[in-house]
């Protein structure tokens, strides 16, 4: 499964295409859709998202309920276009509906408004916001919901929380379980525990009151991975590099940890590493985790556990001090309509991530034409296992 | 810039291949080698080192002191070897030097041990831990030394230093000079501080006397980047993301932050990013660097820094709770010979990543066929940045 | 530039991602619509051609008239989707708009269908021809014009014209000028001479007479291209090699020669090469071009000519020999609607397949973010060829 | 499983890695040594082959007689090396053993010498023609016979044979069998037919007599292979591209064609296509495979047969029109030792290409792991293909 994402924040819409998809899965579109919306729920959102309800549409790749094996590609559109069709126009100045905009030239510290500017030699800090903006992430939750459907069919499942907002911070190590997800869930945080909820808000309502923004951390976590996906064999196959790379791919997030990478000295080797048990009928298993399922580049059978920092929003409504791109002079940062705070979106998104890399591994291991031939292959591993 | 890496911790060698390494560059086989020494040395390491003096032996792409745009291939010859041929014996038991060593059936906690055996199906551990050593790194080394010499044509340095072993920390911003360099060279754990050096080194002979291992924290800085490397334009093109997952890549490390990325709730946003200044002659410039040098997925002028967090060393002389694979009965995990600390040769194992990833934007925005056409188009670019 | 293309041959559309595309392209829409125009055009196409007329529909990556940057993405909708919305329903069956079609089971000779049907384990033949379907060349033809649009600016203009149909053949070599073109845009079959175009109808008003089809041979030339794109280096970076296997991609294609490729036997060594002379102002040069421009896995200055050989369209009104998946029974080969030939399509692909591979190459050599920067690292490349 | 290849032709050897090639696999070594010897032999190549004989030498990746999972690296070694360290000296000049000779400044027609020179920026022809030399491809027949062996055990058999040296065509279809395998192996130019076979020694003997070379033609045939490996899907995994694009790679070669892709106009439709038949305990099978065992992009269960074209070798005694390229003065091409027809050669470099590219299909489909693990996949789509 390999994939590509376009659009702009405030264009028609957002597109992406998935290869390599395995054929004969049920797709349920309003799972899809729920991913989206989970996404675009989470206290701390600025007012953009309520103007959007995003949606999925199928251009291809599905038909009567099932992948065929083809490329699904689909869009969600952003309703928000139709107040800014002048603005992003693509047809040039001079036809009819030429657009009358100010150019933006007071680069966001924080953003890639600056480099983004340098680096593709525009004249207008507008045409790298619009793709910069971590609006991109929606179609990035869309396919991760993709990878998913195919995961569930597997027995893997892929939660996430929210860990800290500011000074709040939800530190427990907690087993996920179907009455700790109901807390997620209610949580407009994300945070399992309702008093820290309650504090997180609290830093989050602070942060507004000062025009400013607030960051936070946050775990994804994979339940049912099977031992034995990625590779210490080359540098760019170990599993932990590609999970990596993919979390700090998504915008404002500054660090990744697996397990409690954070915290490597807390202990030291002997107290900090997974010791080996085995009972029959389970097979290997360990009584800790603090390796976040992953040993030598390779899952080890046990939860899959990612966090990530995600840092303030940079779009602040004190403003920052910048320079006028054009005339050198000192300006305050431009106010894109912003959230106050995303960590609770942004641990959406790294669900998504989590499965289109688990998934690739998978389908790495076990094929990846047909669920079906899928199962096979994947239930003929687990066999192995057991006799091993 | 491409690489593929090969080679058994005690097998005849390592081997490298590079491809697309630009012509015309002087090579410094003594520099390649310092580098490889460099990774050798720290305290703590075990007596394997004692053993080995890595050295490049260049089998192809150089010829009269310069890089002719031909793959460059190296070995680093493993000097134990000689002490292992029975054990690493390519060919098949029957043949006169058959190998009577006793197979490895004690998986260690913390290391590719289990995993490794279980995905490739094999029938003695030996076969992992031959390659999961961190040993492979070496060749890394090497690889990034010929990225260094690169960047350094490009006035690009690259730099690293310990922060933190077990509960000793050096959390001081500093801006990389020729007498910090100098201190961190004299250390014998590569931290800047003299006192915290003791500190550290008094963690490591703690361990040791423990039978334990211990953990820590690395920095490693790149100065003299131009803004513009990477592209917030698609999920894998940004540069923080290829950047995590390379070092995510280097055996047992568990965390990566670009710039402040492991403190991001320290600050609330306005205080977090770093504000935009301009002056004639030195362009737009930061008076903060808490981005690392990175934002929106590109760099953007400022040195980038990026921070790792390594586990202790999973092979403790006192053990740790294991189960043969075969028998299920309980052991104590195998003693490999091993090191208390590598923290301070992951730093130098993390430079080489850094230089390579720096330099493989580089490539991809200025080419890649000669050293000389990549100065020209660089150049360029930063005529092109004067003038903005 | 790398992309991938999606969509069904009668779904709702077919939809295309650019990715790594210059900015500040001015991009024609109507250039591109007119090369859609130009594939679906040519003597022996069916009559789909007649409902569809494929037109762009630009969802991201330009503003304002130009390309910005970000992944240009576009969808040309299918017309003929009105009429297959049940056979082609993304929902279950058993939702209202059930599709009551009935399944395809006999797979077309020299199609997809069969191993299609195989590997991915489907029901319904229909699942693998309405992506197997030559349609999706349309997109390539797409992505092709964007390429397009930058090789003109940086001099570089590709061509195509039809050099045999059935037994009608046209050899002489040609050196493409204005002249010619219009006699390849007046020709139905798009071949440069009068009397042999009104040949290769006849092969095609004989085939469908007779109900069947006709292959034939076609050429792609690409003028102003520099020397030194693709590298002898290493195997998979040979531009010769990107050429074909990007050719061989073009459904239909059984065959790609590079120059004389197809006549490597006609002359001996002496006289098969091509001797290279020199002329102070033109620099290096050749009198012959046999090579087709590109030796050693580069190109070498010369037009780069690249033949391909079509077979002849499987499906026919006549029909073959086939078995019913699923009963077993002989059957006659399905009657999808369809083309007598489409050697001048193809010939419309082969330009869009050879500007993508020799844009990649380009901006693999002389960087890929804006328009201007390429073409001022372009030009450094140029002096410095005037001054060997 | 992915390879890079390194290596001068007069260096000191040549080098390989292949990296996630299956564990548990029974490596034969003479068998790799056998495959490289019988890239040597063939009536018309030059002395060189007299001086060289070329052996593997495995420097990781094997244990005990079989593969381990991490990557095979080897070197073979050159010979003719002791007689080139002067010129090949990796030492920059001013070391003691400085390099006398004089540079090549005079490019052959039809070599990577100008084009490459000019690319890589280089001062001496040598710097090219080192690396650009089909020696190359003995690098990639050692790694095709790692590929072989892993086929073998799948019940999938590649082969090859001459069909064209100069004017003298083997034309006939053959199914390939123990009695027609014997006579290509006693063939001095590894054509199945002794009668032609003398003829095309004939065409070299002439050749060679006029200080000239002569190109042909051979064919690669893999049996046993599965229906459904490529895909339609997407444009770049089709394994039509995949096989044009690696054979077009090998130099020399300037067409490529599956099937009777050369005679795509030999007949018209009705008369190409294979007609699907079946027949209980076979299942699906074909009468005649024009199609070469692709259609679709995919394999269809038939042999796949790969055509290629090679032209005549452009060093040759007589030499050709050149140019010096610093004085620009009229020169002969140089005389760099060569052969007269290297065909037989190439067939060999064709059968290993052909099996690398249908063992990646092969693991992308059954896992690519162990060696085990892909055979119990591998069975079990078997079994599915005979229940459809």
């Amino acid at each position: 499964m390999r994939f590509l994402t376009a659009g702009e924040s405030h264009g028609k819409g957002l597109v992406g295409i998935i290869d390599d998809y395995p054929s004969g899965v049920l797709i349920d579109i309003d799972f899809l859709n729920h991913e989206l919306s989970r996404r675009q729920k989470g206290f701390g959102r600025g007012n953009r998202m309520s103007i959007e309800k995003d949606e999925v549409e199928i251009i291809s790749g599905i038909r009567k309920g099932k992948s065929i094996g083809s490329p699904i590609s689909f869009i969600i559109k952003n309703k928000d276009w139709n107040n800014w069709k002048e603005v992003m126009n693509i047809n040039p100045p001079g036809s009819k509906d030429i657009d009358l905009e100010k150019k933006l030239l007071n680069p966001r510290p924080g953003h890639a408004d600056l480099s983004g500017f340098l680096k593709y030699r525009l004249d207008d800090i507008r045409d790298v916001i619009e793709r910069s903006s971590a609006r991109e992430t929606t179609v990035r939750v869309g396919i991760g919901g993709f990878a998913k459907i195919v995961l569930k069919l597997l027995g893997i499942n892929v939660f996430s929380y929210v860990s800290q907002i500011g000074k709040a911070v939800f530190s427990k190590d907690i087993r996920i379980n179907n009455d700790i997800l109901k807390e997620i869930d209610k949580s407009e945080v994300r945070c399992p525990d309702r008093t820290i909820s309650l504090q997180m808000k609290e830093e989050i309502i602070k942060a507004e009151r000062n025009g400013d923004s607030v960051g936070g951390k946050f775990k994804v976590i994979a339940t049912g991975v099977p031992p034995g996906l990625g590779s210490y064999s080359q540098w760019d196959r170990r599993i932990d590099g590609k999970i990596a790379g993919s979390f700090m791919s998504i915008p404002a997030i500054k660090a990744v940890e697996i397990g409690d990478g954070f915290n490597v000295t807390g202990k030291t080797g002997t107290l900090f590493h997974d010791e080996i048990y085995y009972r029959s009928g389970d097979g290997f298993y360990r009584k800790t985790n603090r390796a976040g399922g992953i040993e030598g580049g390779m899952t080890n059978g046990e939860p899959v556990i990612v966090g990530a920092s995600m840092k303030p929003i940079p779009t602040t409504a004190k403003g920052l001090h910048t320079v006028n791109i054009k005339t050198k002079e000192i300006e305050i940062s431009l106010k894109e309509r912003s959230d106050i705070c995303a960590v609770p979106s942004a641990s959406i998104v790294g669900e998504a991530i989590l499965s289109m890399e688990i998934l690739n591994s998978i389908q790495e291991k076990f094929g990846k034409d047909n669920i079906d031939e899928i199962l096979e292959n994947y239930n003929n591993y687990k066999r192995y296992l057991e006799k091993v």
